[in-house]
């Protein structure tokens, strides 16, 4: 009799919806392409009496030993989210003998080793493409397609809201709180943003993605975080003006100089970089390889349907593993423990935008102060627009170490005509 | 003792000096990822005496009889292009067991049927990510990361030469002929650039990519094709005026309507399009699926390295699949057959450039041409830019079926008013 293979999923949420809609609506294909029909046996909720009309015809429970015990499921797709008990319910499913599938970026940012190590041991998958950019194809990409290259560096914008707001800051001119609230209305944002805006859940993302892409463990301490809430229509006019704009990113870079530095923080990227087009709730993954060169991958980072296309593949990719007795081809790749940058120690060009006073003689004190702590400047740009009775000085730095520029931080704040330090953001450096 | 996973190399022009180098240059890394080590151990060349400091250390030869029967050897590299005897060297290496890495788009897209046989029959590997879109991942996206979804579309520019000089005549206004020689000059471009500017090289990319997304076989016959030849300055300046670009793109589409529809040519290209933004040797690959909504995949399309990417990454993937014995996880996806549209019956927008008589009611007379060949046209512009004692009509159309332009065409043909056709190209819609 013709193997089917049979599938229990945990949560019926947006992506669980979009899952189990894939499935019915490509089922033929599926079928085709495995060399077996894919089944969903059994969905766990967590209200039986809610109504769920899109559930009618699957067999429901409340109780995850249903799943577990179960002997005819295959596969776990967890997309319950959060840590506990997600954590829990993917390790005991893979001590039963079960791949498992999951969108759960917490897990895999916080406990990808435990899981990788539990796949090991059991003999079993362990697939996660769509904790990172939703339905965009990166995590096989850097486990497979990219393999034959040392990965020297990613540059992703990974949060659709985010990415969202800053598009629409920068089209219409709006300020930050305007667009969050408008976010908010169009269910882009959550009553509760700040997971979005203060940059942690691109933080999980690139911890993923350095993870892989450097062989080794980068976990969410790891990642230093900035968000964007101090972003105002002044910093984009000028990114502007300047031929930037201004985006969230993800970024990671393994060198044998600095060792690995991952952080997530608002750049301004050149508007002729490939990512300086990804705009609005779409997501794009730039990486730079010793052989490849440059390559990106786009597309939609959320939504029902985007992600399960990613959950539904690594269904299919589980499913040809057990047709063909053949798990753990690719397993953990992290194998190496590379020493982590310190932040003082990384280096960036710098924007910094400042308030001071409008007198003669201003603009002296505070390249001297910038070129006493060795940061050489690129551009720097005195200017009365939108300030009264004072002036704004924009100054772009060349390539500086965080340390230096610090230090000509805590300079220019010493200056009785700097009034205020109104920003810095890092400046991405032309291709080439 | 530990398993060594040996390659056969065909062929040690760019690209096998590329994989050559990356096997060396990561050889640590590919290790480790493979759990077994690669070792390049003899390599097809087609004279013995000549010096190839690059492969010093290597066993050449110039008898394929010496790769193919020797037992050793897991894996065949084909790097040789064109269709005899590569074909042959391929199917011979799988009688004799081998598993097979190629770039060789000729074969692929001409007989891809039978090398996925033959990988079939005997048990072996057939890949071949390097055939199209040079580094870029497609092939496997395709195959494995989008493979929940039923593909829709694929749009791609994957001809660099000709990217090349379409983004040099937008961006400095040269005409074709002096573009194609700088390209000549610069390596972008061959002697004969006939296989580049006439599209057929887009065309068997064309015709693999199809394949691979719609599930069913499009051979070079199947592809109808356009080359670049007669795009001028003045196209280029009206696409720009009008909010587009001009690209040579290899599209393909599906529906239950119309069939599988192939083809390459120049099209208008809004502006907005991620495609629109990919300039000179870039290549990316656009993917509409039913569950992904659109994805891109970008980056250098061709290029000793990047391809060496490719060929590199699929000899790691067959060398994973020999250390866990599961070769064929993902066989031939062509399964089924379906009807190809004939070309009268694919629609499109279309840019309509006519030189014709400057005087009154001239407007009218091609306006009812149009209209009694049931085209409705979006926009019309008449100009005397650039012409003496004429005029210039530029007439963009709404989405018409193939046969109604070419209806139209011949009916403008026959007016006395017109002068000259001067340029037909497809117009690609708004994304929406």
């Amino acid at each position: 009799m013709e193997k089917v293979i049979r599938v229990g999923l945990l949560g019926s949420g947006t992506v669980g919806s979009g899952v189990v809609q894939v499935l019915e609506m490509n089922r033929e294909q599926i079928t085709e392409r495995v060399g077996a029909p894919i089944q969903l046996k059994t969905v766990l909720v967590r209200d039986l009496a809610k109504k769920r009309p899109q559930l009618a015809g699957y067999q429901l429970t409340d109780n995850y030993e249903d799943i577990l015990n179960d002997e005819e499921i295959d596969i776990v797709v967890e997309l319950m989210g959060g840590l506990h008990p997600a954590r829990e319910y993917m390790l005991q499913a893979m001590e039963h003998g079960k791949s498992v599938v999951t969108a759960n970026k917490d897990v895999v940012a916080q406990f990808g080793k435990d899981m990788f190590a539990a796949a090991e041991k059991h003999g079993v998958d362990f697939m996660f493409e769509a904790s990172v950019g939703g339905g965009i194809p990166i995590i096989t990409p850097l486990k497979q397609c990219l393999t034959a290259n040392k990965v020297t560096e990613i540059m992703g914008i990974v949060n659709g809201t985010t990415n969202y707001m800053l598009t629409k800051m920068t089209d219409e001119g709006c300020d930050y709180d305007a667009v969050l609230k408008e976010a908010q209305e169009k269910g882009y944002a959550e009553a509760n943003p700040s997971a979005d805006v203060d940059g942690l859940d691109a933080a999980r993302k690139a911890a993923i993605l350095s993870s892989l892409a450097f062989n080794t463990r980068v976990e969410l301490k790891d990642v230093s975080v900035e968000g964007i809430t101090k972003i105002t229509p002044d910093d984009i006019d000028y990114a502007k003006s300047l031929g930037y704009v201004v985006k969230l990113l993800a970024v990671g870079k393994d060198s044998p100089e600095h060792g690995v530095d991952v952080r997530v923080h608002p750049v301004f990227l050149p508007k002729e970089h490939p990512l300086a087009a990804v705009n609005g709730v779409f997501n794009a993954i730039f990486v730079r390889g010793n052989a490849i060169g440059e390559a990106m991958f786009y597309g939609q980072g959320a939504g029902s349907l985007p992600t399960a296309s990613a959950v539904v593949s690594d269904i299919i990719d589980v499913s040809r593993d057990i047709v063909n007795k053949a798990f753990g081809r690719i397993g953990c790749t992290c194998y190496e423990q590379k020493p982590m940058c310190p932040i003082e120690e990384t280096e960036s060009s710098y924007y910094v935008r400042l308030l001071v006073d409008d007198k003669p003689g201003v603009l002296g004190q505070i390249a001297t102060a910038f070129g006493d702590a060795e940061v050489s400047l690129k551009s720097v740009i005195q200017t009365k627009r939108n300030v009264v009775d004072h002036a704004e000085i924009v100054a772009v730095t060349h390539i500086v170490r965080h340390a230096s520029i610090q230090k000509a931080l805590d300079a220019l704040k010493q200056l009785s005509v700097v009034d205020e330090i109104r920003n810095v953001i890092r400046v991405e450096k032309e291709r080439g």
